[in-house]
């Protein structure tokens, strides 16, 4: 039971992404009686969507989807689910799409958090109110404390530590959220490719950091930018964090608690446990 | 003509690592008519040594050394050249390097700069005084300017821009000294591994991350650490940073004026001509 049925009566937009986030709204929606649509974008197609109502739509024409959207009554959208960033016919573009294409050829230079807060900002000037992932669905944000059966080492909480303080500060300049530290060696750093590309670089790329045999194997902490506006693009892992962590060669996966959604939990848990690493939802410091 | 002869009337111990830096200082040294000698490690062979008058040392022997350099007269020393953390046989160490190794066991997981600190204290400590690469080889450190005849377009100064805002952030938290941005995307970051791997990370995984193709095809920027111990860790460049830059499809490199060396310039400015790169020593903000 989500907290969604009590805060509104319109209907909820889910505009879906790549990605399990968009699935498991529209399971919510559904197992709790809340009305709701899928947006489907020609170039995102969902094999998931065949059971749920769909909005189709393509990228240009987005005065098309607010009037589709409306008709569906459907006032509150969820952005979710990850969008490259996909190309745009300009022949196609409706008015209300061209005026969105515009507002993000100024903001996709400033990094992420930008571009993002302009597509929140356009959909209420339309109207719309935008809701986030997590408020729709509570249970996808963990309380802090250790998941799995093993527990973060000494040396772990230490690289963990170390690690979140390195986030914090790539996270203040708009970059990665995710950083990886072994022995209080930075291994890894997210860039605009993201957590799983790192891992893989990771996993290449670190043979003869590890002065230590006995010492730390390296953890991945990921945690949302600071100035990140909730309601978009927060960070989230699942079981294929894990595997990627574990085939990096790394101790466990630290979290920051509050701020980074867990998708398929049971299934990550029990991974980690499988794999011998820890995922550990770490409070603020 | 180095600024070295004015100086000091005492010798010079080259401590070398890998790389060119070390030889080019044994050279400026030999040309200047200034005496010295190059420290060469056991596991850090010197090929290009057998020119130069050479103090053969292992690093377990730190009080063997520091006798060593006292009996050559070389009482200011320069680190230089790159060191992986290398692995120390605990039978073979003498008092003073079981003294070092101690200092280094507590300040290695801090990061670079703070054992590259403790390494230098350890030095003075002892009687030495240490020098940095460019104080006695100044003409390492270029002038401000573009040094190539492709100057950096509007859209690469603007990623200039936005991977020195970076850098300033990364140095911050002592992690990296480079980054490479593109069309305002930040596409790699510098971590432990150093800037060729991080290069190597951008040429495999850019593709898609360049909305724009008539808009800039990316810029490397390196900079010093702001806290670094200026003596020490110098970020360089040379031929193979020109050749890699290219190799990932960037329109050139700009570093930091008066914090990054160039290594064999003529070179490095003559390949960038010939890969049709930039080359441009970026004035501070």
């Amino acid at each position: 039971m989500g907290a969604s049925g009590d805060h509104s009566k319109t209907g909820l937009a889910i505009i879906a992404g790549h990605g399990d986030l968009p699935r498991l709204l529209a399971e919510e929606c559904q197992a709790s009686g809340r009305k709701y649509a899928v947006v489907e974008f020609e170039n995102i197609p969902l094999v998931w969507a065949s059971t749920h109502p769909v909005i189709p739509t393509i990228f240009e024409k987005t005065g098309q989807l607010i009037s589709q959207m409306q008709d569906a009554d459907c006032l509150e959208i969820v952005i979710v689910g990850a969008m490259n960033r996909e190309s745009i016919d300009p022949s196609k573009l409706d008015d209300k799409g061209r005026e969105l294409a515009i507002i993000l050829s100024e903001t996709m230079k400033g990094g992420d958090d930008e571009t993002l807060s302009s597509i929140i900002r356009f959909f209420e000037t339309n109207g719309f109110r935008v809701r986030a992932a997590h408020d729709v669905l509570p249970s996808l944000i963990p309380q802090a404390g250790v998941l799995t059966n093993i527990k973060p080492s000494d040396d772990d909480i230490f690289d963990a530590s170390r690690a979140a303080e390195i986030v914090t500060g790539l996270g203040r300049l708009d970059v990665g959220q995710g950083a990886v530290v072994g022995q209080g060696l930075c291994l890894g750093l997210e860039s605009i490719q993201g957590t799983d590309t790192m891992l893989e670089f990771v996993k290449n790329n670190r043979e003869g950091y590890a002065p230590n045999p006995t010492g730390g194997r390296g953890v991945l902490f990921k945690a949302p930018k600071p100035a990140q506006d909730f309601r978009v693009d927060l960070p989230t892992i699942g079981p294929d964090t894990i595997r990627n962590a574990h085939d990096a060669g790394l101790s466990g996966v630290a979290i920051d608690a509050g701020g980074v959604m867990v998708l398929r939990r049971s299934e990550t848990v029990s991974l980690a446990n499988d794999l011998e690493l820890f995922l550990w939802v770490r409070p603020k410091e």
